[in-house]
């Protein structure tokens, strides 16, 4: 079939929104319409070139819901009708990983996804018969794509696709690395270091969680607004701090966090946010992606004197599991997606969702097929 | 009181065995005769004068093992005549720490004790009038000693001196990492780095636990016989190792280790640890202690791929309460210590002790008063 598709040729060039073939979906797969997706900063690092995986021509996009139109043989879980949102990290429930109740990281799939690929090797997307990558298993910036059974959470058919997408990425990414991956107790003190999309959705995870003690740090006093509309109760700006500022850090929670969340990807802030949580038990949690090459390092001393290093991926959330109560939880108005989509475009526009990032002028921007 | 004392009196220099002034025990102190102490590897690092925070003139010693003498006023939860354990890290009970079950880095005398005085910030120890510093609030290396009674576990008394001395520091580090920190389930795979006295002690704590695969990484072989005797099934010299130790380790234990432990001190095997830990769910856990001003370091996506960096300290043990279970566990015979204590001497042979170390020819050397 034809489906209209924002392609990506090569690294550092826009998008190119045309027309590509899909193929049906074959056995244990599924064919979903796209009715919406989030533009996200993976797809960015991407594009750009510094994703030392990056492979093209592909079709980008891994934060999208939308319906099932058609299965393919053996597929049981799912049928026609469903609303769904795909899995980059999918839910087999029966490898080593998805037995483990420590992690959350299937590998059903996961050479073939990396390999822009479905399971059976071959790619669903062509065009003029040359096949067009897969992206993370999913390509949801086409208004058809076909993904795996394994990798489709169904969710209720009430939630509004153009908000709900937004928790195929960002935001189970921040309210998981506080529920699943540190497992923060009421009454916490934490900071959450960066006050982007997936920041924000920290600060609310954290308010969900029942922190008494929300610090976030940013560089920019712009964020502070809408920070605190989400759960932040102290403000921080390093370029306003004298002196060093992880013994600010300290001071401000008393003796440092019991929970600290990097949400920047910088390797030097993964540093302080390490050190600024508290000695004897705090845990500190990268989220953000770094550049390839970048370490983090620090003095062993610091977890010698316990504190715990640690790192999420999609918030260590089981998709299948986990993202239909996340969309409830939307629903039922225990957590805000709607002020973070700050715009909204049809795909013959996403590369302006792509501008709005780069400036910094939107927290999310959704394609609305 | 007179005593009998190895004094330290500068970095670099043998102890000078002497006769040394103890003043009685003010309120909350306790007399204690020490009847055996071990010579262990952070002694040495402090009278080599590597140790940032070492002070002379001082009496070294944090491994030893006694019965009280006498009480200060106030004492209430020991009397004359109990056997002792010295804690280096001591227990109030009373502290924020304390009362947190995440750690056991009791903070109720940390300055003073740092400061190498007692919590009234004086020295019980002098010569012809000068004060000689406490170290790690324990100084065993004389045969008798003052100490807090909150750095003070009572033990059963027909434990030998000569051996469970070794138990406050040595044996309960190696143990508690496993058992404390890392909480090791049954059927769990790991590695040790390091055979020393610290690795053995991980290797009997792994054991205990009832670990599967118990793998001990050595450029020793020598190290070999002993470190099987402690429940190590699999030897692996990186000298020998053919291309990546990591990749080896991982292949060896199909997918990597459940829990690695650095007890080697070694920044670069650390790091080595952390990366030879299952992706996913793996714990890398810190016990050895780091030349001053030396970093860990690693890729973050290590750490978003589900390992966790943790460090240890005495074991991650409430001293008052796990040591005197850790001395019940060697009476009954479910840990050993005997075949790890490979020398004893007099105190005026103290500075063989260091030699016998030194040269890699001792486990563990103990001087019995």
């Amino acid at each position: 079939m034809d489906v209209r598709a924002a392609v990506a040729y090569q690294a550092g060039k826009p998008l190119e929104v045309t027309t590509v073939q899909l193929d049906g979906p074959r056995a244990g797969e599924v064919l979903v319409e796209i009715k919406a997706t989030g533009i996200c900063h993976t797809d960015e690092f991407t594009l750009s070139g510094a994703d030392p995986e990056g492979q093209f021509p592909a079709i980008l996009g891994h934060e999208g819901a939308g319906i099932v139109v058609d299965v393919g043989p053996g597929v049981t879980s799912l049928k026609k009708g469903d609303h769904v949102i795909p899995l980059y990290t999918p839910e087999c429930r029966q490898c080593e990983y998805c037995l483990n109740p420590k992690t959350n990281l299937c590998q059903a799939i996961r050479t073939t996804q990396g390999a822009g690929v479905m399971p059976d090797g071959t790619s669903r997307f062509s065009i003029e018969g040359k096949p067009i990558l897969h992206y993370m298993g999913t390509s949801t910036f086409a208004n058809y794509t076909v993904l795996p059974e394994i990798a489709l959470a169904k969710i209720r058919e009430d939630a509004p696709f153009d908000k709900v997408c937004y928790i195929g990425c960002g935001v189970t990414t921040g309210i998981g690395a506080v529920i699943n991956t540190a497992k923060v107790e009421i009454g916490s003190k934490a900071i959450v270091f960066g006050l982007g999309g997936i920041g924000l959705n920290v600060l609310q995870g954290l308010r969900l969680a029942g922190a008494d003690m929300i610090v976030g740090v940013d560089l920019n006093n712009g964020k502070k607004d809408m920070a605190t509309r989400f759960g932040m109760t102290h403000f921080v700006n390093p370029s306003e701090v004298e002196g060093d500022l992880v013994a600010y850090l300290v001071n401000l929670t008393r003796g440092g966090a019991d929970y600290t969340f990097d949400a920047t990807g910088n390797v030097k802030v993964m540093r302080t946010a390490l050190e600024a949580s508290h000695k004897g038990w705090g845990t500190s949690i990268i989220i953000g992606v770094a550049p390839a090459g970048a370490e983090i390092s620090t003095r062993p001393f610091q977890l010698v004197t316990g504190r715990n290093w640690r790192g999420t991926a999609f918030g260590g959330a089981r998709g299948r599991t986990d993202v239909p109560k996340i969309v409830d939880w939307y629903m039922e108005g225990k957590i805000e997606i709607d002020p973070m989509i700050t715009h909204t475009m049809p795909l013959s526009d996403i590369n302006k969702g792509f501008d709005l990032m780069h400036s910094g002028e939107s927290i999310r921007s959704v394609v609305i097929y």
